[in-house]
């Protein structure tokens, strides 16, 4: 059966990203900006490898997207992430003027909707795609973590 | 007479930055972060050059910093920034958890303060550092935009 190119199956190259943050250590979150069915950037969190906190999934992912379309507006793609964006992510998409985009799990704590992060009013967000695999790496992540304490 | 190493003579060094972005170009914004009385990072707005809406000031500083210091916290620091950070960065500065942000213009529409964005409760954020002249760079920035049209 051939695998319909839906906000799942997109999300599904997102938890693929965030699974590489977490073979590296890193917080897994993952990240890909898809136009017109097709993929131009992937990202997953790095800020332990580049000891930098702002190399989250997303903000590599949307500077990469910039890259490949040679202009730094994000009209007409979709942020795919794994975890709902926090407020620096959030503000980057602001500027970047994303059409949309899809989270999987919420943030309650530092997540963009909870801290009410202006969004750019052509945006829209939604969120639960995956949500369950996008937690349930991030729980594995902190448990592994608690038991080397 | 020797200057002293204050607020006022760190945001001079950030408005050299801020003049270093208006000759290429770019929105006249700049950054300094300093530690101990020593500035270990500095950046100008590149969003044109780098075609990348995440290229403000703040965060190649904070990039920069992180990457002197060998850690992504930037506990003991001060950020110095000709304009009120957005979203964005001020979302990476609550992150760095760093001490101190002191900035000159206030940006009303699209600054940190009025959006309300969440800083790290160790973070003081003081303004009005030589507001005249950063904000006289934007305006000149702005102005010249307009006659080009």
């Amino acid at each position: 059966m051939i695998e319909p190119f839906d906000d799942t199956y997109f999300m599904k190259k997102a938890l693929h990203e965030a699974e590489a943050a977490y073979e590296k250590g890193e917080i897994p979150v993952g990240a890909v900006v898809v136009i017109d069915g097709r993929i131009i950037a992937r990202g997953h969190n790095l800020t332990e490898t580049l000891t930098d906190v702002t190399a989250h999934a997303e903000m590599q992912a949307i500077t990469a997207a910039a890259n490949f379309l040679g202009g730094k507006y994000l009209k007409g793609c979709t942020l795919y992430v794994t975890l709902e964006p926090c407020q620096m992510c959030a503000g980057a998409l602001y500027w970047s003027q994303i059409s949309r985009i899809v989270y999987g799990a919420r943030d309650l704590e530092r997540g963009c909707i909870n801290l009410k992060t202006k969004l750019h009013p052509k945006t829209e967000i939604i969120g639960g795609v995956l949500e369950v695999e996008g937690a349930s790496l991030l729980k594995r992540f902190f448990a592994g973590k608690r038991n080397l304490n």
